[in-house]
């Protein structure tokens, strides 16, 4: 199990590449893990110098360029052919890593892994999940972002790719699926909610639960929430912006939080986003986790383990015969 | 200045009703204001009775029915003609109170308003507005579900009602009106959003910013988001349910907050919706606030404050200039 990291994501990097990634080879669940560090050899040898003890399984491949904010998504493939994003992804496509985890800009993440990956058979437009705490279980919802102005039958495709990941990657055994709208009730929503429900019920092989309101999310009751990109993008960036704002609020008032106040800190767990590891970018022909930019190396850290358990467990294989009738 | 208030309209009425009347009375915002507690006379005034030293300005007008839950939004005026909730508004309709107050069936309460105080002349679809806590001040989003499948023209008279009713009711002089998108550029979003921001940065007589994301609600930078009802729905929703999740996780984790740790008291106050009044139904002929079946005490008297407001300062008069060209 071969993962290829693009070293040049984060604002920090190598700096959170580097540390995440020796945390992982510490991490009992990726300790076996190869990771393949992509970028400038020499910037990424010297941030590997000021670590002690570097485990073993961490190579580097020399990479010079690099995508920036700047570069427009849809040209970094062509333009940016050296950088370590397309580098590292190319290394996947020819099967030198069994995954690829970049924490460079969201779009370009997308647009290179699309046209290199390539979407598997079946599969309109390849969706993002996010990952969202409850009060229960992480719950995927997706798309995250990616795809805008959605058909219904966008929708089951993700259903179908939302299961496959919470089955494989998070070990549920028959994910529980729900259509984010704005009531319970079938006849609710709009035109693409309308539609998508009735194609859901009829659909085989889904656990479909029916409709999930933006109250339900946060009890947990579903694995899979699926919707247009545009609600799932602003849905997601406010929680992630909430939470935030929640935690900054609390530590204002009540001081810092040391390891005598366990409990609070527990709170501030489920309120973290880095404990949840990237996106993954689902039903291409390979696996792509997308970081963000601001990742801490634990954030890193848990998308190597996420794309080690997506590599192992088969899901590119499984996703693509949930498409074969 | 004389304020209707439906008295069976929340789960606990008319205990709810009463008790934040009672506390509206007390309040020095609104103590000079005539409640006018509509509902079954018997039950209201047993209720009252439970209260020692009820203030003066509460007055009981009698409905003897009640619309419940199971009642057909659309056909509340019609069949039930004698519900605390049509005749309250009947009241305010032919001048005999200046606002209406409900916490009844929220459908109920937007179609029976709609159909007897009437849009105003240039408002195709009245939006209802709710107020989020921020990390600033408090900020409208609007529509919050009462119109699915906006235009581009909706929005932009969204964005009129609200920045009138920030104005007049809450004090804001030049209020700042966001766009809710997934991204910051112009050309960003779907096909409502990109059309509506063209139409925004054309319209004089409003302080439009730009697109929010759904990352910037929290931050507070903006007076008036406008949206289409289905996104602002799961969003207000999710938002109330996080954070009646993250205060009941608090509690759990560090145990019952007293006065001894004001603040977390703090934390939770902002957290609290309660404190924030009922959503008012904007561009109608008078006043509607639509207040959570589950409403405290606190939350009537609380939408009280406001109603008593916006009577006060002429929101409906001024939305009315607002479309006079």
């Amino acid at each position: 199990m071969r993962i290829a990291l693009d070293a040049m994501g984060t604002d920090t990097a190598p700096a959170a590449e580097v540390a995440g990634a020796i945390g992982a080879l510490r991490d009992s669940a990726t300790q076996d893990v190869e990771i393949i560090l992509v970028g400038d050899e020499d910037l990424v040898r010297a941030e590997l110098a000021r670590h002690d003890d570097v485990p073993e399984g961490i190579r580097v491949h020399h990479a010079p360029d690099r995508v920036t904010v700047e570069d427009s998504p849809a040209s970094v493939l062509r333009r940016k052919p050296n950088s370590s994003m397309v580098v590292g992804l190319k290394l996947h496509k020819a099967g030198e890593a069994d995954a690829f985890v970049s924490a460079g800009s969201t779009g370009a993440v997308m647009a290179s892994s699309l046209f290199t990956l390539r979407p598997l058979s079946g599969v309109d437009r390849p969706p993002v999940g996010t990952l969202l705490p409850t009060a229960g279980e992480l719950c995927l919802l997706l798309d995250a972002g990616a795809n805008i102005g959605c058909k219904p039958g966008h929708l089951v495709q993700f259903a179908h790719l939302g299961s496959t990941y919470m089955r494989d990657v998070m070990g549920r055994k028959n994910p529980r699926v729900g259509l984010l709208n704005i009531g319970e009730e079938p006849g609710k929503g709009d035109e693409l909610t309308i539609e998508t429900y009735d194609l859901l019920t009829r659909e085989t092989g889904l656990n479909f639960i029916g409709n999930i309101e933006g109250r339900d999310i946060i009890r947990g009751e579903c694995d899979v929430i699926v919707c247009d990109g545009f609600v799932g993008n602003i849905l997601l960036k406010f929680y992630e912006s909430v939470a935030g704002y929640i935690v900054q609020l609390l530590k204002a008032e009540i001081g810092p939080v040391g390891d005598s106040n366990s409990g609070l800190e527990r709170v501030f767990r489920v309120l973290d986003y880095a404990e949840y590891g990237g996106a993954p970018l689902l039903g291409l022909g390979g696996v792509s986790i997308i970081c963000h930019g601001g990742s801490p190396p634990k954030a890193i850290h848990n998308a190597l383990v996420v794309a080690a358990r997506a590599g192992r467990s088969g899901l590119v294989q499984h996703s693509a015969e949930e498409f074969q009738t």
